[in-house]
């Protein structure tokens, strides 16, 4: 069994916020990333999948179309969005780097297994020194 | 002379986007940085002064009265906020990293002097492949 | 399970040396690590805790609160320090990354457990290409 | 347990490419990793052992000697090399990073075993944005 | 003035060679740089240009508009391919890093130029630990 | 002109202390940096020599060459060592990063020179937010 990762970016405004909560609930917890005109990242994601290279390639999957992938399924609907009002899988949710991870590889996981693949793992990094990770 | 620099981090949102023009001239010429909701960064700030060491201490400046200062007067202003609407030294002028660094060094270089250095240049990264630099 | 690591970071002093040894047997073992006055490192601890979002916040645990214990019951410890003679938790141990890291995992799981989530894993940097785990 | 973690570089040039297919299969399949005159990259290879610290050290072993050991065995057979061409252990083999790494463990086992640790896992950094794993 | 830097990547193999030279004086003086069979590298270029940021966008030029030109006038070039071999204008060139900056430059000039905006300084990192910067 | 930048790394500990003052004297100025048993750092040296390439080689200087003059002349005096007590260049002097870029730049430039290539800019990371640079 190898492990194979790919990293892509996207850029994304956000903020942390507990409608139920008043302002002062949300100050106290959210800090300022209660902020209400929003905030945002350069996000990483590491996406690992796993399997025994093909014979015929050397590759568990072709890196360039798990790129591809990554792009057409998750980049798309991220990049340069707010994720809260504009990402239809995040509907709902605090976007926090916690659901933000859950809710990727709710996205992903159909489309790895069509490549032949599992999905194993997800690293996401908000900034330099915060990073989730999640194995379903 | 010697230079000094002090890196510091915001995470900020912010758009790209003309008034003046319809909302197809600012798709063509910003692209996704003009979505109407927002994206955003892990900006990096790289401040540099210059100076002769001082002969009592070694330094050219206290590097850490040096990351004290840019908190105050910068960090405070720009982090988990949004450069479009929350920071008065960006009112009225697009929010392109050029003219970000170009603000920021009109809010700094008073300061900067107070402690008894010259500013020399700014450095903000906006995303691991694009940076800016102003010497004033 | 989400898993959700913190980065901080600490400058210390330390040497390599068994006090049992002769000065020769040191210096075969440890080499330039065993430097009678001491060398340094700017060390890198990343600590990863796991748990399940809180349907409040979207948290597996709050990063900042996580940011303020690892600075108070750590990096206040250790950071500007000699690690041989100064923290009290390395009090006769040799000062390898190997045993620094299990002594870090010794003073945070208490605090850990009291927010609430598990700790995880520890991952110290002591360079660029030196680093240890450690899972308990 | 402890894992320590040794990071080493190479330069190698190589191709991927199936001898048995056309060069059109080959191009649609490798696109320019195809590319008959070859392409290189700048490897970054984590060799990760564990073990109990030795109490006379505090090592799991020493990282100078797996510097060492990981340099003799592994880089003096690959870096400045072709991976195709001048290798030994990638004889016959697609050059693709998930079978470099297998073959990288297959040389460096035994070595490590004869230092008296395990060999737990081995990462291989094939471009930032590419690495694979290996645990055997 | 402000100077906005663009970074891209590329992939290449190459060999540092005299050609009027014996195997042994190549080998005396480039080292295992000479490997008959080739080696190669993750190329980092930074392309930094200068101007006045245009009151109409905020923008020195627009970032990803410099992307695309760097990437169809030089990328293509030599991503995935030979140095030596493959890339015209390098032909009759040692491939050094300091070559292949010069005949970058002679290539983007023009055309960053006919953007409006003059090409400031090109760096090219061939490994973590060596880079060349040309200004013209 | 070409500018090529050779990077090397040592790992030292030392203290800023003015001992013409108190204890408190020194604390108030230089913090945590004043402890007494010493910190240390991972600094990273950056060397930038200038000339025209050779060409014979393509080279402004051979990297190789440039690589083992400065751990020659500069890491084997700083490597794992205590720079207030065990670098004969820094006798005296108070060990800030400025002081110390400016005493490597005169232990380097004769040596530099004598590869007949100039000595253009040293850059000197203390931390990965603090770095001096230094030209003469």
């Amino acid at each position: 069994m190898v492990y194979l990762t790919r990293v892509e970016h996207f850029n994304a405004a956000h903020k942390l916020q507990n409608p139920a909560w008043s302002e002062e609930e949300n100050a106290a917890v959210f800090g300022k990333c209660a902020n209400a005109n929003w905030h945002g990242h350069n996000y990483e994601l590491h996406v690992t999948v796993k399997g025994e290279p093909n014979p015929q390639t050397g590759f568990v999957c072709n890196a360039k179309e798990l790129s591809r992938l990554i792009k057409d399924v998750i980049v798309e609907q991220v990049d340069h969005r707010n994720l809260n009002l504009d990402v239809p899988f995040m509907k709902g949710k605090f976007t926090s780097a916690e659901n933000l991870v859950i809710g990727i590889w709710g996205e992903l996981k159909p489309h790895i297994e069509q490549m032949g693949v599992q999905l194993h793992k997800l690293k996401l990094n908000e900034t330099p020194n915060i990073y989730v990770e999640y194995m379903g």
